[in-house]
Parts: structure tokens; sequence; C-alpha cells
């Protein structure tokens, strides 16, 4: 049984798959878009295992499916497209009032931007 | 500053008054709607000390308004209104795929619902 509904407190910790069933990280937060109510991003990490360090990937929550097989969301991405994609450090402060910078990472990935 | 955007993790924990000042509660989680994407309710509690016990109250995202001096929401409700509500106990399970559920709260706080 799945509900139509989830909390973010759920997402929270939930692992990321690719389609072949590799781990790519897990989700540390959920972030937003306060007008429109939707949630823009799902940030996700590696977990600083993999070497490329404990930096965040905002992936757009549509690329998301839930697989309840798995436990887990699985994403259309191998790690080579996701080494390459849009991140931000620990540390970092995004500017997320800058559409720039959200249109990079949604022009990343192909999918439309979270205010469309 | 504001930013455009928000972590679940801040909205969390954040505190809800009403227009008058009074302090109502407590967002405990954000309720977030899979198909769409959409926050469809933040989770409130009062923590328990008002006598009215531990219930949990689900706020359409829409009636909050963030108030940056008060540095919590703020919602257009008085406390009677908030007694009245549809709420439900820590231990009892919301079927959120039940619309007519749904549409009680949304019905009872005048607001359109979240899949609409």
């Amino acid at each position: 049984m799945t509900d139509r509904l989830i909390s973010a407190d759920k997402v929270e910790g939930t692992t990321v798959y690719n389609r072949t069933g590799d781990k790519l990280g897990s989700i540390n937060n959920v972030m937003i878009d306060k007008t429109s109510g939707k949630v823009a991003y799902a940030d996700m990490s590696f977990g600083g295992f993999l070497g490329i360090g404990d930096r965040h990937h905002p992936l757009p929550w549509s690329m998301l499916t839930y697989d309840t097989d798995k436990g887990g969301y699985v994403v259309n991405l191998d790690k080579k497209t996701l080494e390459g994609a849009p991140t931000y450090g620990e540390k970092e402060r995004v500017n997320w009032e800058d559409e720039a910078w959200g249109r990079k990472v949604h022009d990343y990935y192909g999918v439309p931007p979270f205010w469309m």
C-alpha cells in the first residue's frame, strides 16, 4: 500500500538508486519553494565515501520515482552524469533567488524548472 | 533577506502564531503530495501543554504566512477555531488516500484542497 502523502521526515535519509540498481546517494533534505508550495529539490549527497566529497546535489523533485521494492528513489542518471552536475559545498551559500542557478540545474538534467 | 526556497528541516520546529500574536503551536512535519510534488499540509501540534493533548493539526500549507519579525508562521485562526478543527492522535493512522478526509480539513479552514 502506498500513501498519497509522504512526510518530509521520511524522504530524508532515503536512498537514491540509478536504473541499474547502483546506490547513488541519499536524500538529506527537501527544499520547498515558498511561493508555490512545491517541492523544488531533493538535496542528495553521497555521504563522502565516494571520493567526490560531501557536495550537495540538488535533484529536481520531478526526477525522483519511488520504488517500493527497493525502498528508495530511482533516478534515470548514471554516476558520470552526476559527477558533472551542478553541486554546492557544505559551507557554500547558494542564492536560490537567482533563477540562473536553478536554470543551470534544470537544464543539466533536462527537466522543467520548479517555477514553471 | 528572504530566500525563495526553504528546507523542510527549517520549517520543522517553527512556531505558529495567530494574528494577535498568540502562540498556537509549532510545526512537526511537512506532508508532501507525491504526485504533484506540492506541500499539502504542515502538521502542527501544541506540545501537549495546552490541555488539548498532543493531537496533530494538519494545516493546509496555503494558510501559512512567514513573518520575519516574529520568526514564525502566522495563520488567520483563533484558538477556538483550532479546537474544533480536524485532528488525529499520535497513534492514529490517517488515510490520506481518502479525499473525504482532506476535504474535511480544507472545508473547515475554507481553503482549496491541495489537489486542486
